[in-house]
């Protein structure tokens, strides 16, 4: 498995998981129905944002998309999005990205890396972050409308890298 | 005091108080430097969103902004955010706008109201969100570069209006 940064050939392959992880409705609070086009624009983005591929050869497995999570007097905190083919689940592909995106904002000068929602019943996710050194800063309740398990809560998780333990 | 819908009219009313609290750098994360137009963009919503005046007569004391703190399965929760005029400080435009925002809100159908980043040492704002109900569900250390006061936390608040206290 190898991390490359996306050339415009790749939205093809990612835009069918894409679409099928929105519309199973237990991760992700992205408007329904987006269009290719559409969604696009949401996950592929250009530097200083950057989006990659988890690939085995020809065969994309899962994708994450990354950048500043604020502007302006919030840029020094990165965030970042993820998704993994359903098809090409448990071959780690998550955690490597997570791994290589840890290392690009570290790399980049961000201070910390911040998810600002993350569906607490997504728990294959909230293990992996916590395994990657995120804690959970707060749990929003019921800020998310989960197709199958009605509204549940949406986590903040932070990962400092700045290595200040006073944090 | 009264709060009214915003008509074009007011932006440049407006304008001059958002680019003064931005720049002094102590509450928002908005880009440096916006544009008249540039802000308009961010601060003028359209329905299903709605962008507020506090008026005294002809006076424009402060403004508020609202609607889907997330779409999709995150559009049951709104959001908003406040500018005072600092030249009016003090006169309760900040209170009658929040409570204005919150019966907007309700009457909207929405479950929750959530603020993503009030700025820790906005001790004023953080009172008052407090005094109108709402709770810190966490503060994600360091997210905020202050102006005066370096790197600060940023609160999550969240008011519940479904009447679950299960919440």
């Amino acid at each position: 498995m190898q991390i490359r940064v996306t050339t415009d050939d790749d939205w093809p392959r990612v835009y069918p998981f894409f679409r099928a992880i929105v519309a199973a409705g237990e991760t992700y609070a992205y408007p329904d129905g987006l269009t290719s086009d559409e969604a696009r624009l949401v996950w592929m983005r250009e530097p200083p944002g950057r989006t990659v591929v988890a690939v085995d050869g020809d065969v994309v497995l899962g994708s994450a998309t990354m950048g500043e999570n604020r502007p302006g007097r919030g840029s020094h905190v990165a965030t970042a999005s993820f998704m993994v083919d359903p098809a090409h689940a448990g071959r780690g592909a998550g955690r490597t990205l997570g791994t290589d995106m840890i290392a690009w904002a570290r790399a980049a000068g961000f201070r910390a890396v911040q998810f600002n929602a993350v569906v607490e019943t997504n728990t294959a996710a909230v293990r992996l972050w916590r395994q990657l050194g995120f804690q959970i800063v707060g749990t929003v309740p019921g800020a998310f409308r989960s197709s199958a398990h009605g509204y549940v809560g949406l986590h903040v998780m932070h990962l400092d890298l700045t290595g200040d333990t006073a944090h």
